[in-house]
């Protein structure tokens, strides 16, 4: 796979739930973007044994991680720990994009 | 460790080599922060056994990843697989900061 990649390439939109593109699957982990359209949401969900991170490339988001709850914005790092349920939701007016690491990722 | 981290709020300089900084450890993986001054530069290396990716926050960067060599700016994803030989220079006349995740991260 291509080690080089410039994710405005990948940024799309989808009309159901949310838009989601593979950039890179590794061994250890799976790198992708995540765009959600204004009133999307990512519902609560967990990965088990896998460690998970968002970095948010535009726009503004409302995250949970367990309990806690907070809005984040361009260059927000917002970390999910195995196990630890999470979600988010584009409450803006404006186009969420969210680089997702997952590790280790899907086989 | 905090969920929520802005990389803003850990960048800095080092007069030798580069700087570092760890934004979150986790089971597995590492997050990272690196800032490269001008005409610093992270020698070659390779991580067995774990992938890492960049993600290049703001600045310029001369990549090289086994033998393919690219200059990425902000925005840009660089991916390292495991075993596969990796450097990064930065020959502009600003700061290179590198978002960084490994994984598995160092035990």
């Amino acid at each position: 796979m291509n080690p080089f990649l410039d994710w405005r390439q990948y940024a799309g939109a989808a009309a159901e739930k949310f838009y989601k593109a593979t950039l890179w699957q590794g061994e250890h982990f799976m790198v992708g973007l995540n765009c959600l359209e204004p009133n999307q949401t990512q519902s609560v969900h967990a990965h088990q044994g896998a460690d998970k991170l968002y970095f948010v490339l535009e726009g503004e988001g409302r995250f949970t991680i367990g309990n806690e709850e907070r809005t984040a914005t361009a260059g927000a790092l917002v970390v999910a720990p195995a196990g630890i349920a999470h979600s988010v939701k584009n409450m803006s007016g404006e186009r969420l994009s969210l680089l997702v690491a997952i590790a280790p990722g899907p086989k």
